[in-house]
């Protein structure tokens, strides 16, 4: 028994040994690493399908208020209350969006609500990433002009300011589309085809149209369309000045996005800020 | 007979398997093909000269509202209640035009109207386009920023864009102006000139000057006119990230106009849209 | 007397034949040339000094309006009662001035006005300039950035389009600035050095600092200042696709200035659009 | 005695004469260099705490309003009572703060205020360079898109413009992020770190994330924010136009800065200029 208490005392001071260790040597969260390791979920996560409504309509509304969407492009939550459907206006300009154009479809593009009001055409796109990423509970689908160029031309579209971090996988391009359909995205198999291209990436551009963006949450997903639409400006610019440029690496860009893009504190701030602007422009959503 | 009844019965299976492998096996079109199959021709257009008045003052507040045209610039109308005169608004900024303003006008570019207001002189460029072109119901002239540089260049300007759809033909350049007018457009023969020089196009440049663009109706006209501006700027900016760029081919936009931007659904979102900011920001058409 | 008879009758017949030929053959003013022979003077010229002040005024706040001034340049007009001596604000943004703010200023820079007010300290350069140049009644000082990069480099700025027109001569650069001045002229010495630079030009830029331009009167200036930003920013766009671009030819564009931007019926046209967005902006001044 | 009287005439008539071609020859400092001579401090400098805070929620608004700061960045004052504190908002954007979101942090980054308020992360950048730089006692951090290519490739950013004359010294760009921080300054060691790069500069670029800029005052500050946009716009088009630009040198650049854009004149109107337009676009700060 004696090796077996000796034993014991021993892992005793050992630990007591590593626990100081740990406290006088390892820098402490709250003096040098409290911000980076705070990194919190914004508290703006929908509970309830009333509450995923009133959400999808607001982002509809900051989409366009930050000339983001114009009358083309829409915006999709994934249903708190059943991930098998989601919520999307009816086709309708974002400007215009209130909570009763909101319809519920399934993830195959049928409309669940009963009503008469045309959906859009493109509502597949939607339903086909929502099926084929369950990690992911909001869509982006539009035209920001600043990225198109990276979508017709070989130059990738790549972060270029922490904005942009949420780029930090790069973003593929797609070009496989529906020979004479007009570039419309509009049946379910090029739905699933949209899908399968975008795979784990976060932004998908479609040649010569415009992107996807997916996203945990409504805010992240806007901030994504705001931001992208500002890192393929700057890194335009950028690249006039030189073809030589320090983009950010991808885990630095992953890192910034995990602690200074999609952090609770930022995300939330930038969340009342495009609320704030909404309600000042748009007198029915005060 | 029982040959005959073999045949029958069996003609009948066959047919029974035929079906049944239409309905399983073919994409039905109401699933896949529903949308394109279903291009529909806008509801905004004018049955009576008194509509067609009221749309072509909503159609100058929408081109000054959305920044395309300033103080000069300016739209017209056939008239739907006479094909031979067309409806466009006196010598006066687009952001200020009402119905009060409004002139009929013949195709000579003589006024029908009675009254002492003065016409924009350049009305005989709509004159003679409208008189070449009665395929065409709407015509626009302004003097967009980001089409000039395509007027001066030999590059041409062309569909990078799906909302370019509509310059699938490609855009030729007009510079052939009378001698000494300071190209200013206000005789008879340059505007026949003009209009023989646009042929069969939707959109001529003018070179160092300006464009114009003609339409079936001015739904299709005001989108054409935004997103001409907005194909330009994206194409500069391609070019300035490469000069190998993938362009829509002449089908791929041809079909990508009848589908996704001509199509009425899309096309009267856009309407709506531009409505809908023009009563925001100008009481008086609310 | 009967040759002399016959003589006077061969006259007037050939003189009925000249008339008959001219009414026939020679295209009327009224059909093919109305516009381009009518060039008219704007009717919006100050008679008074009380006039000149609310359009000082007006001038003021459309180039506020427009942005194409901010808080810096400022705008002057030539006294109609007493050619020495100019109308200008006293040192404020040009958003706020109204008529209390306007200063009476002699060719020298001196306060005519009993005041106490501040006046801007480069008011030096409107009064070198209105005192070396009768011809003018209005000057313009400012920063608009898209002219200075044609102050830096030795691209010069040149008329790509109609609205661009004035710039028929071309453009000079000064770059004479006092030592260690700052920039900033404001000795008389240097004023005087301007307006031998400026000449008979209509427009000088100062080099990394802004631009100074000439008109007749406040309606041309306006559209001069105006569109000096946007032809400045329309030739960077054209240099940036090709470096062979199609100018103006000075002639071309001599004429295009006459006719179509500093004619009446254009000229007050913009005029008119001007004052209406200052006046929707600016509850202060309907 | 005759000699010593003629020299005392001698020297009488010598200074006649000297004062003479003084006062005709010589130009007086009233006509010639009045404003050159008369550089003057704004009197916009806050006595007491109260008055700080007020300036700063102006300068929050003005930023927001002006289009220099969205959801991020953040301004801050010392505070004029205790060298050792400054003020700025909590974690809110620029857009909505008042004087109940000011809190007071010390030169470490503690927050003096009793409230549960959260500060912004990077307030450790404010404290750090307000505890290095005693000489100034004002901070912006922001992330203006035209500064961003100017951090990422090897060009720098100099004056181009004489509203951009702060930026004598030149613009180092910092790039010793702690790694796997994500970009995120939020610790005191690199907040030092930080300080000490910025040395004795006004301005410095953080790669791919932004810049920070010290200034005596917040009129200072916020003029330098905003024209740090605007004269990084410029030079970027400059370079579009050639690679041979002719900068400001560095002593016109600082000469320019002192008389012409810190100087009272322009810079007092500058902040009346922000400030009217931050009261006409927000009727809680009337």
């Amino acid at each position: 028994m004696r090796t077996q208490e000796y034993h014991f005392r021993l892992i005793v001071l050992l630990s007591v040994i590593v626990m100081l260790f740990c406290w006088f040597v390892i820098p402490s969260p709250s003096s040098s690493q409290a911000l980076m390791m705070g990194v919190e979920q914004t508290k703006n996560i929908p509970k309830t399908a009333k509450e995923a409504i009133e959400q999808v309509v607001m982002a509809n509304r900051i989409l366009a208020n930050e000339g983001v969407l114009d009358a083309l492009g829409h915006v999709s939550i994934r249903n708190p209350e059943n991930p098998k459907t989601f919520f999307q206006a009816r086709s309708l300009s974002p400007l215009e969006v209130t909570k009763d154009d909101i319809l519920e479809i399934d993830l195959d593009g049928a409309i669940v609500t009963k009503t008469t009001m045309r959906p859009y055409g493109e509502r597949i796109i939607h339903a086909a990433i929502l099926k084929a990423r369950p990690d992911m509970n909001a869509v982006f689908h539009g035209h920001p002009a600043s990225v198109i160029p990276f979508s017709v031309t070989n130059v990738p579209l790549r972060p270029v300011t922490h904005v942009g971090s949420f780029l930090y996988q790069g973003v593929p391009v797609y070009d496989d589309y529906e020979p004479g359909a007009g570039m419309l995205i509009n049946t379910k198999q090029e739905g699933e085809r949209i899908a399968r291209h975008l795979g784990q990436y976060r932004v998908q551009l479609l040649r010569g149209h415009g992107c996807n963006i997916v996203a945990e949450n409504l805010p992240q997903l806007v901030a994504s369309a705001i931001y992208l639409r500002d890192n393929a400006l700057i890194q335009l610019q950028s690249l006039m000045l030189s073809r030589d440029i320090k983009y950010l690496s991808p885990d630095e860009a992953k890192r910034a996005m995990e602690v200074a893009l999609f952090n609770a504190l930022p995300l939330d701030r930038m969340w009342g800020y495009w609320v704030a602007r909404v309600k000042k422009n748009m007198p029915d959503m005060r």
